[in-house]
């Protein structure tokens, strides 16, 4: 048993970056013969609201190899609905750009300048806040958790890329038409938005991804990554209405911003979908019946397992079947580092 | 015991509207004769990190009488922080109108409008922003949660008042230079969120405030109601950071915006200190062991407690030495209504 789980962590990274089907039922009777845990009394308050999302009663369909989620008609209206909103302010973009101004082009003209809202809407906006929701799409539950990271991190990835091309097209226009660079709020949030998820992307790979950081360094920074995740998005999306706001009044003269043109008529209903889109993905990210649930095996071998720097929080073990019987032997510290583990499982699922 | 439970319950927002003196430490022995609550195995993941707002942790203390925070030197270097930088943002908002643009008057010119910025920040954002964390703030734990609620219920409506007055000044500025009222994307999306803010005002009144919502209608809401007070708090300080964009563009004209001159400067960095503070916001307001620790006494009562519409969910009684003989009878209908009831106790820290 403790050789199996050494072997699971150690060769989990490579096994686990891989969807499987669920897990077989377990036999029913195995459910009642689980050693019960006291806890002291009170025992403080529930994290979520029992029958959704409540871990106690989640853990009963999973034990039972049907990962169903709760609320599951409710999310996927909402992941439809932001998928829909998502698309149709990309679309708007792109309507902007080519029915009301200069199309697209590379050669420092206004067209140049078009790809830089372009591409925020496509890739700092949409790529980011479906990166943002990945892991909480019910269908990739049977996915690895490394799978999933490696997803969440590559659009992640993408979506930098698309942001740092846009910034080059406005610079570069800016440089052929000798308009200063970085002079408004616009480009210092931006910038600074910009910075700081290159930051998030790099202490994600470094320490998330890779297989190297010690646990408790998962668990001190994972809630600094999902807080500082949403808060970027979130200033992305003001910055994205920043720069609308500038660029319909300078671009709008005759007639001007203020007399309503159907261009600002429309522009202004794309920055109101950026903002619904952002509202539904921050709605759906932070739902805690919603989240990911934990490789319930993994909870199976924490307290057995050491701590070894380096592997996967959750365990990528599979075997439903594996013998608990040295789990009645659990010591108080065991106890402690398992909810411990726990709750880095947990928090890393988003 | 019964009796007193329901005397608790009826006369309670009347009788807690005040702050309290910290309950007398209850003998030590009496912590390990509480009863022991089984709970299924594996008990799930638990919500906060071990030893910083666990709730296992966090009751002991809260059973010895001393309400202490965790991390309490780093919840008053962010409390102080954001003060600061608060405070600053008023004060800039200030210079701005005074040094730079036409001071304050109520007159239909510009000196009216700058009513708009001034209020904005010190209301809407401010204001709103120390609303939002009033129930964290660990020296009021000793006060009653109903005391509390009307707090954090008077300072939203000081905002709000003040965001009316804002708007009032802009649009009799803007009738008396006749520019059109409402057409760029900074006046829908701040009517929008001042239309949200109004709506979340009245529920939270009616549905919180005062003694006549159902239990089930009070669990059922306060997720939306977090959620959709720190999602409006965050619009507002986008619609604040497009509006200061909007003025710098209009205002500067020789030097223009993109010469730098000196209030480009300072606005610049009057917003980056607004992103600032709603940053600090969303931290304090979104960290788990950070909540007000729900009433360990409303627990004992719980089960015992009919669930009578329109109660408080968290029963201000105060007296530690109830008999607990009751408990020992608990059904399993009364520990998933408990459940229900320590989740709703927590959600309405915030």
């Amino acid at each position: 048993m403790r050789r199996d789980a050494r072997r699971g962590q150690g060769g989990g990274a490579r096994r686990s970056a891989e969807c499987r089907p669920a897990p077989a039922p377990a036999p029913a009777a195995s459910v009642p013969s689980r050693p019960v845990r006291p806890v002291p009394f009170p025992p403080g308050p529930s994290p979520t609201p029992p029958g959704r999302g409540s871990p106690l009663l989640r853990g009963a369909p999973a034990a039972h190899g049907a990962r169903k989620m709760e609320d599951y008609g409710r999310f996927l209206a909402l992941l439809a609905s932001a998928l829909l909103v998502g698309f149709m302010s990309v679309i708007l973009s792109l309507v902007w750009v080519f029915h009301y101004r200069e199309g697209l082009s590379w050669d420092g003209s206004l067209g140049e300048f078009n790809w830089h809202p372009v591409l925020i809407i496509t890739g700092f906006v949409f790529i980011q806040g479906i990166a943002i929701i990945v892991y909480r799409l019910p269908w990739t539950w049977k996915c690895s958790k490394v799978l999933m990271k490696f997803i969440h991190a590559g659009l992640n990835t993408i979506a930098m890329i698309l942001a740092i091309v846009s910034m080059v097209a406005v610079f570069e226009f800016h440089n052929a038409k000798n308009i200063p660079n970085m002079y408004s709020l616009h480009s210092w949030i931006g910038l600074t938005a910009v910075i700081f998820y290159s930051l998030q992307l790099f202490l994600g790979f470094a320490v998330f991804l890779l297989p190297f950081a010690p646990v408790h360094l998962r668990i001190a920074l994972m809630p600094i990554h999902v807080y500082s995740g949403l808060t970027i998005f979130a200033t992305v999306i003001a910055t994205a209405l920043m720069g609308i706001t500038e660029k319909l009044i300078f671009a709008l003269k005759n007639p001007a911003y203020s007399a309503s043109p159907p261009e600002a008529t429309l522009v202004n209903c794309l920055g109101l979908l950026l903002v619904i889109f952002g509202s539904l993905i921050l709605w759906m990210a932070s739902r805690p019946h919603w989240k990911r649930p934990p490789a319930e095996n993994a909870k199976i071998l924490r307290p057995i397992a050491a701590t070894p720097e380096g592997t996967e929080v959750e365990s990528t073990m599979t075997n439903s079947n594996a013998d608990k019987s040295d789990l009645r032997g659990n010591t108080e510290a065991a106890r402690k580092q398992n909810i411990k583990f726990d709750e880095a499982g947990q928090r890393s699922t988003m």
